[in-house]
């Protein structure tokens, strides 16, 4: 660009958004006004003079990803984007916070051009960049793409992000892929809502970030704009082999007479007069409201008639490279767009078809296999779990730092990064991205997981050993309340299957699923072959819930999941022995099979029949069903360290023992 | 002590521990003996020279307290605990991971004598370490008694637990509140279950934890006994001003000729060639199983007489120490009994009688200030939400480096490790400790949150801004399933109460529960003040659920909590204007309710009635009640970003909208 706004215009520009902050937040009466005033000038001059982006085509794949982990400063990034061009009017600015307006008290992915995650609690968004710069490397490797990596993630960090564990978890990670397109700009403004940091934080972070390998750069005066310039510049163009952290000394509340540099500049509006005070003092129109200067409209309209010819230039290079790789460039094309075979299902479920007893991890791995050569788009890791969880792609090298080009990710023992980490990569697009840890250990994900569902990204996260079953490993390693506590997140899908079938079905709906994450709980131990109807097809799974085994005259019909149909299927064989005969319907999504029509839903729980269920985990779930807890045979306390034999028969979960319950909760 | 054990002693200790390792995973045909193995050298050092404890008396108060991080290697613990003296004799190692033994797979508070806190999910038991050495600082601090201490916290902590943002956490802290009463010996043997660490790994822990503010020593080769003595010693005994961090280069699987080094002595038996090959090398006698020298039986027996006779010296300066303070002495023997007023529900609820409309966080922040005068044991603190959240204990101040005698705590934006802290200051003693954050970030703390549950410690959890009536921060910050989601925790209460009174109770039973941990889910807004029968009680709030207004010839029941109870209130007026009659049940806490004699809750719901519930939020708790999800009105989807009225509107919660989906419950 060789008509780079002077200084004078970054301050002024600066200056602006922090009256539109003040404003914002003052009308709304909520949000906060002190990380965008004290991060201004930084953000200005890395949005004017040095972020890639094109107005005209804001999913441009070339853009560089800006991501606010500090979510709560949103009106700082609403501000750029209105700003910079992008649909967002005043009058969204206006209407910040308020309902179904584009200007929610927190960024949300979707909701508003020019988001690319939906952040606020605190980490979340440190995690998502390190997925997005990842994505990135991985992407160009595998494509052979240079292109594909020329644009970085860049990113605003608050002391609260990294205070939280999984920035911590991330940033190890990240200095250790050497992620060199990653550069997050950390707000070092000492103040937090407590008060001073030093309430609870006197770490070296700059110290502590060159352990984990990243560059660190040192902002000594967030506010003095020719200095700001050159540490922007140093950071982002200056590339080093790992990723950068900048440390910005900055003012919280910046320009606020009385509030600079305290917690009440935070997380409330200033007041009115204290606005005032700041906007004469920052040289603004003290009388007007959501006041923009012309040169400052001016100058990020040059800016982005400047991004818009460089992202044109992008795209001829794309062209050229599409051109002269062809082969690559049709593997990329189906990549980006996360294309499927139409009989993905058939081809998966062929690859379970004849295996005798076995784990439905067992299985999954399986299915993984196939699954890999089959959707380029999926990539799997496991929070050093591989071996566990089986979710290696076997023809596929590790990531590693500088050997980005291939399909098996290790997390390390950081299951939340893991989690925050894959949905940057879902994010970044292409990607399916998968990662498997212990069931139990989902709650430490469980921020994570649920964000997944808010975004509706397609992460897909598997979740092993499954319940009581792990057995040795005690209660610490057995979830109880894991799979039912999944299911209230919103949007999650939860598969338990029973075999090798709906292993298939599992991954077939996590592969094809494009609103939201799928989450899978498989067994650590062997499950038995179930012997199916004539009439059923492997699609009746992808259903949610389906009819194992109709038979007439039905006392009941038992709903079961997972490791729970086999055992189901042996109690009514003893119960038939009686006399009493029950069909039995293998439910390995109970959200998928809720949204069904009602005819089918009716079809496998006719109306007015007794339903009983059947989970070895907590009951809540299947009362929906059921109308009772007393027709649930479940597990509400915790478990024991004992083979896994010995606890089925300690837990009355035998086929003697379900068959004694459901017989006891029949009707009379 | 006189008699130290001579190096060759300890070697042999450690080689028979290993020895017991390897025979008791084998027998057990599951469990981890690499990492016993590899750390044998550094523990038989720290329990046979170094670690006071009694075995005469297990729980004394001057112990120190021995932390496993790291519970997947139990073995290294309880063959330690046997050789020790206490009471876990050589059947109990060769009951290993079976039914009912007190040897589980990983290490759990409560089953066997001498184990300190539950362990296993990695990273908890560094955090909790780290609340032992707080609380222990504190406790001294606050009742002028340098004896308590005198002791040390001292744990072994894998790559695994310093992987985990928990640990990342708690270090932080840790570093920042200087404590010095804290050594952790970390296992750096550099191999994780899928591999080499440095799959995933090649941070500098060192400069890290140096960073974090913490001494860190380097033992070159734990396996070289003279050298282990040497750094243990100065570990222990030459004190920092802060906490330290041992870095040991150990082996796993340290003398196995085929698997030491390599992952797969991590979790798996090493099979019975490898183990008579490895005692061969070793110097054990290779046809024996569980084989324990004399000599070492006779080294731990007089290292037992030896701990005990100085325990006694302690007690006799415990003793003088009381003479000497009666005031203090017994201020602290009230604080180590947990001591409650017997009128503590009358005191609370009457700190909040004349309260007009209130939001539950500050009632609960009026109750804290009298609960905080009535309860020594009583301290809170928070993850810098305390001006949020209002836990605050006013009349004191913050715990800080140097400065410990307070009720404050500042836990920085770290949920996780702020819960696992709790837990270990719970697990200390005396401390009934409560933190406090918004409900959604629960998430960050759940795997902590089980852990209090699964080890039945008084730990109380604090969550405000309880539901969409967020309001303008949306849905990142807006809870929808947390509340189902904390209640399916077995062992967990959870009160979402709706006004003083339930605020009142709720404090009364996290206080006065001995056998768990409370939740509680508190509004950012007011609630309007409940008319109550006359014939009320405070204490029928104790009961999880009462009846609110009775009515003639009701239509139907309605329960409902927190912020729904008042909405419901005025649903039901307007309903009675159309002759429509309900009866309402207040349920602050429906696992407490659920646990009630049969009579009471009869009572509350009689049998055959219809019964309904409101809950803005995930319904499926409420089934267990009304038998269908279609008589709960609740909400299964993520909110928005709007002012709380806006909120109630769009997603129906106002009382027309509660009055007509009530209306449409009702049976014909």
């Amino acid at each position: 660009m060789t008509d780079t706004p002077d200084l004078a215009l970054l301050r002024r520009a600066a200056d602006v958004i922090r009256g539109l902050a003040m404003d914002a937040v003052q009308k709304a009466d909520s949000g906060h006004p002190g990380m965008p005033m004290g991060m201004a000038d930084v953000a200005a001059t890395i949005w004017l003079r040095h972020l890639r982006y094109d107005v005209q085509d804001p999913g441009w794949r070339g853009r560089d990803r800006f991501v606010l982990s500090a979510g709560h400063g949103s009106i700082l990034l609403y501000s750029l984007l209105h700003l910079a061009g992008f649909e967002l009017s005043l009058d969204d600015l206006k209407n910040f916070r308020q309902l179904h307006s584009k200007t929610p008290g927190h960024p949300e992915v979707g909701e508003t051009q020019g988001v690319e995650t939906t952040t606020g609690p605190l980490g979340q968004g440190f995690a998502n960049g390190v997925g997005m710069a990842l994505a990135a490397r991985i992407e160009a490797a595998r494509f052979d793409c240079p292109l594909a990596d020329r644009h970085r993630v860049v990113g605003i960090v608050s002391d609260g992000d990294l205070m939280e564990g999984v920035a911590s978890e991330a940033a190890s990670l990240a200095g250790h892929l050497r992620l060199s397109n990653l550069v997050y700009f950390y707000d070092d403004n000492r103040i937090t809502i407590d008060g001073k940091t030093d309430l609870a934080w006197s770490e070296d972070v700059a110290k502590r970030f060159s352990a984990y390998g990243w560059r660190v750069l040192e902002l000594l005066d967030a506010h003095d704009t020719a200095l700001v310039e050159q540490v922007v510049e140093r950071a982002l163009n200056d590339r080093a082999d790992r990723p950068t952290l900048v440390v910005c000394r900055s003012h919280i509340g910046y320009g606020s007479p009385k509030k600079q540099d305290t917690s009440s500049a935070h997380g409330s509006p200033l007041g009115d007069e204290e606005i005032r005070a700041t906007k004469e003092k920052l040289g603004l129109p003290v009388d007007e409201s959501f006041y923009v200067d012309d040169s400052v409209r001016v100058a990020f309209r040059q800016a982005a008639a400047d991004k818009t010819t460089n992202a044109n230039g992008w795209r001829a290079e794309w062209t050229h490279w599409q051109g002269a790789h062809p082969e690559q460039a049709a593997e990329h094309a189906a990549f980006l767009e996360r294309h499927l075979p139409a009989d993905l299902l058939e081809q998966l479920v062929a690859t379970v078809a004849d295996q005798g007893e076995a784990a439905t991890r067992a299985l999954s791995g399986k299915v993984i296999q196939k699954a890999a050569a089959l959707v380029p788009s999926l990539i799997t890791g496991s929070a050093d779990l591989d071996a566990s969880c089986k979710t290696a792609i076997k023809d596929s090298g590790s990531v590693q730092a500088g050997d980005y080009g291939h399909r098996n990710l290790h997390f390390g023992v950081r299951e939340h990064a893991m989690a925050g980490i894959l949905n940057g990569m879902a994010l970044h697009g292409g990607f399916l991205p998968a990662g498997s840890t212990f069931l139990v250990f989902s709650d430490y994900a469980r921020p994570s997981i649920r964000l997944a569902a808010l975004m509706g990204v397609p992460s897909i996260f598997v979740f092993t050993h499954d319940s009581l079953y792990v057995g040795e490993d005690g209660p610490t390693h057995q979830p109880v309340e894991h799979v039912a506590a999944l299911r209230l997140i919103p949007g999650l899908h939860v598969f338990r299957p029973a075999d090798g079938v709906e292993v298939a079905a599992a991954w077939t709906h996590a592969l094809s699923r494009t609103t939201g994450p799928t989450a899978m709980a498989l067994t650590r131990q062997n499950l038995p072959i179930l012997a199916r109807s004539e009439s059923f097809e492997a699609a009746d799974a992808l259903r949610g819930g389906y009819v194992l085994r109709e038979v007439a005259k039905a006392k009941a019909t038992v709903v079961a999941t997972g490791s729970e149909v086999g055992v189901v299927v042996e109690a009514a064989d003893l119960l038939a022995a009686d006399g009493i005969t029950l069909r039995i319907v293998s439910m390995p999504c109970l959200e998928l099979f809720l949204d069904q029509p009602r005819s089918w839903r009716e079809s496998v729980l006719p109306p007015g029949g007794t339903v009983l269920a059947v989970e070895i985990g907590r009951p809540e779930s299947w009362c929906v069903l059921t109308g009772s807890l007393d027709r649930v045979v479940g597990l509400s306390r915790f478990g024991l360290s004992a083979p896994a034999a010995a606890i089925a028969e300690e837990f009355g979960f035998t086929a003697e023992g379900i068959a004694e319950q459901l017989r006891s909760m029949l009707p009379a």
